[in-house]
């Protein structure tokens, strides 16, 4: 048998170290290609490219090893990774390493996981993961391991139907983390505040922040896991039926009978 | 009590046919608050704008209306339009009404079901309404009484927390119409083959299109009621734990105890 065919793209473009480092950590587990956003895609949450056509540059060439950029969105890159570069599914999707959480609510936000989910969907076996640490200088050694392990793990046993997984590594150092914890997400939400500025015209924009609120106590959440120094797997789906509310709103009978 | 506060918006553009129904249909309800993007956004998923200022135009104001367009996303809409605009959670946030299914698998793509998960997000009643008709000529006059039925029932009884609605209506005439059905969402993807073609300098791009696959054969899906010509009601949410693989993830002891 070959070796396995591993798709890589993140959604803090092709320079990001976050991103480097994840291809030097796959490298030696199979034959890689990278598709990577053009620029910096964060907050891009699940969008795909439908208004304008998608153009594909590559990067690089070597043995068992291409790269090239995509000018679309992660989720794009995951769509023309496997259809155009690759011609069949990978074996394996690995996207990030994303500087930044995206624990609990995050996740709805990532464009690192909407790319995931997208191979999700596509019956791919993909992983998404994330520093917990936003800056273009962080400090990536931490994550060697627990990316390999968990990569490992997928390529040798697959995982269950219709689920990935969102992995996220606390910003501490490498002795500090206690292992890994499978784990649900957290409740939690963004309170936003606009920073409300005035141009030179004088006319007022918006720019978005926000304070991120933690609503779940539970032990058993990725944001307990992080704050306590674990790295954190959530296996994530894309059923956004809210299945515990089914009843309830059938007794609305919106019918009327 | 005053009148309940309605936050309007979606992911076709202020002049979309939809989008205009959906407010004639919300008037008699509300003090009716309108904030459409700028310009069409389908398939923008949940991205919100973080790189970029975000801008707000007034383009109406009467007794118990405003109407606005934000520079950014649906997800943008939302944010700028309960902060700033209203400066409190609205009552009740309805998107749509989308020109195009956001059944089965379409939800993770939508801007219209993006804009409601992040209401629900912020604890606000919210409901997306899509026709299953692509065309900016389509037929809306179907909806009506679905669209109020829904509105008026979620006003007065509220949602289960966490939860918001994905309504989709068959694009038949009105007496054709069965009624609604509650359902989960179906499991179905979208087979993507790219429309290849060169440029006048000879270089590649590519057209995303694509194959919508129905991989379902349940009779209590979204699909199933939408194809036998009832309007589809699902509960969303938006915990993307695939509760029924964490057993599974845990039995992989990644840490080898």
């Amino acid at each position: 048998m070959g070796k396995p065919v591993i798709l890589i793209t993140n959604d803090d473009g092709l320079n990001a170290p976050g991103l480097r480092k994840l291809i030097n950590i796959m490298r030696p587990l199979g034959k890689i290609y990278v598709v990577g956003s053009e620029r910096p895609m964060s907050g891009t949450g699940h969008a795909i490219t439908v208004r304008e056509p998608l153009r594909l540059t590559p990067v690089a060439k070597e043995d068992n090893y291409e790269e090239y950029f995509c000018s679309g969105t992660p989720v794009d890159c995951v769509k023309l990774g496997s259809q155009i570069v690759i011609g069949r599914k990978p074996d394996l999707l690995v996207s990030g390493i994303n500087h930044g959480s995206n624990a609990s609510v995050n996740v709805v936000y990532s464009g690192t996981m909407a790319a995931v989910i997208e191979g999700c969907i596509d019956g791919i076996p993909s992983i998404g993961y994330s520093l917990l640490d936003y800056s273009h200088k962080a400090n990536f050694s931490a994550c060697d391991p627990y990316v390999m392990k968990i990569a490992q793990t997928v390529l040798e046993k697959g995982l269950p139907k219709g689920t990935c997984l969102n992995v996220n590594i606390p910003a501490v150092n490498g002795s500090e983390i206690k292992g890994m914890k499978v784990c649900r997400q957290a409740n939690a939400r963004w309170e936003e505040e606009f920073d409300i500025r005035k141009d030179p015209a004088n006319k007022e924009y918006y720019w978005l922040t926000g304070i991120f609120k933690h609503l779940d106590d539970g032990k058993d959440t990725d944001q307990w896991a992080l704050e306590n120094n674990f790295v954190s797997v959530v296996p994530v789906h894309y059923d956004l039926t809210a299945h515990q509310a089914l009843k309830e709103i059938n007794n609305w009978k919106l019918n009327g009978n």
